[in-house]
């Protein structure tokens, strides 16, 4: 059994075979090229699945770095590639490919495909927790993407102090404000000056950099990483307190750094009840690749 | 099809006997006691048991205010009856009665009741959330109680200020630190000063009161109930971005007041997306009953 899985991101479109087990026999990547509207954007999708399509595979997972409406297979919210709002993108598919084609938020299938095959497979309610640009986010109970009435299940933007920075989203001191690319980079300019620290030298910074001065000890890259590990655990002490999960897998640039994480766990660990603060924080197992197993699995799983 | 729901608070147990529809047929009400130990409360609910006993009984549901182990039967954390600290309840009760016997949280049974047959029925993701000295919430996917983990999902105690006050659970800044008894009887001492308000005359001082205030046009009770309003609609924020679901019902002392209620929703409205700033939030339909109908109801709802 094999499926077409797909992951729409802001920079690059990646796309697989999946089997039902989840390994990937054939991949592809192409640029997003956002900019050159959507029905450029649509007219590469079709080429890309031309490329992996045969009669043996039993329809496609689109995975979207935004907000999506299963339901109605449409976009809703697409921060990162603006010309796909409101587009009915499982309609458009259809028109040339009669099969299953199921729209999804990225977030909640890399969570599924490590919930059902990665770092989750031992547990029953699994939250999968991806930072990049945005936080990511999804909630995996028994096997199941949980989607709520709107699949708007965001976790970066659950508000951890309330005077905090204005967000994108409209609300103030999100989840989002304090932890990722962005929050970490305008971390790391507002701490540079302080130290004499070797990042200066490391022009154009990036998170890779700051994490690499850190591990030479450069001590602003270690307090960069150190405050921005306790914002993460504190929004780990909020998964914990809401979901209880078993696990909480996290994924994208969020787990490249250990100090991060393990100050993350170490702040999770004060804030978090006594019966609840040794719960599971694992690294995602598929990096990369989560989004397209995931996309290519909700296909076997859905009826 | 009757079963009997008892309701274990720190002030009254309540008990009842509840049909397969939720209807009381039978209510009784005695004072907890806890100052007298455990021995002395078991027996206390042996005897009520006892008196709304018969053969119709199909069993005994028990919701209780704190932290419990539902597979086990056991009472975990409970800051108000400490004396029940650990007690498998649920086998010291099966010794004089063999049937079915199910403990549960208090706000988990009072959510599934609005949930079943009160203000959320129509609806498959209902949050409930009740604050009186502590904030209790349920969660119930498709008319059952998700519980997590541990039993352990308690809205009130996640973090919308990390730089806020520390809590009674260990953490800092929890939502049950600015929505409830204690804060908003602090906040009114806090504000009681600032300008001739009628609330100086009304000692002894309860939220009702200030409510009553309110009412009265005066200024400070006013403040009092907008600013916890404010603090409330953070709260139902974060819930939307987390779970969001179809309804949250709102229960206990919150629910009194129109006055919060309104800025609560105001507020939520500011910050929430705009695909859910509409989702309803409904006042409990069952109120002081809501905890014995559910701990009735669960009894037909489980296997």
């Amino acid at each position: 059994m094999k499926a077409i899985g797909i992951d729409i991101g802001g920079s690059e479109i990646k796309a697989g075979i999946i089997t039902n087990k989840g390994k990937i026999l054939k991949k592809i990547k192409i640029e997003t090229n956002s900019i050159h509207g959507k029905k450029s954007l649509i007219k590469n999708l079709e080429r890309i699945i031309k490329k992996l399509d045969s009669k043996e595979i039993k329809g496609i997972g689109i995975g979207f770095a935004g907000g999506v409406d299963s339901k109605k297979g449409q976009i809703i919210q697409s921060p990162n590639i603006p010309s796909m709002n409101n587009v009915f993108l499982v309609k458009e598919l259809k028109k040339k490919f009669r099969k299953k084609i199921i729209l999804e938020n990225d977030a909640a299938l890399m969570a599924l495909a490590e919930a059902l095959i990665g770092a989750g497979k031992k547990y029953s309610i699994v939250v999968g927790l991806t930072a990049g640009t945005g936080i990511g986010s999804g909630l995996i109970i028994n096997k199941k993407i949980y989607s709520g009435k709107d699949n708007l299940t965001e976790i970066g933007h659950t508000i951890i102090n309330f005077n905090g920075p204005k967000c994108s989203c409209g609300n103030n001191g999100c989840l989002e404000q304090y932890v990722g690319i962005k929050p970490l980079m305008k971390l790391t300019e507002r701490k540079i000056e302080l130290h004499n620290s070797i990042l200066k030298k490391m022009w154009p910074l990036t998170p890779k950099k700051v994490d690499l001065a850190a591990k030479k000890k450069d001590k602003t890259a270690v307090s960069i990483l150190k405050e921005t590990g306790i914002y993460l655990g504190i929004g780990l002490t909020n998964i914990l307190n809401s979901f209880n999960p078993d696990v909480i897998i996290l994924g994208g640039g969020l787990s490249n750094s250990d100090l991060m994480i393990k100050t993350a766990v170490k702040e999770m660990k004060l804030r978090a009840f006594k019966r609840t603060r040794n719960t599971k924080i694992l690294k995602a197992k598929f990096r990369n690749n989560a989004g397209i197993i995931g996309a290519g699995l909700i296909v076997f799983k859905s009826n």
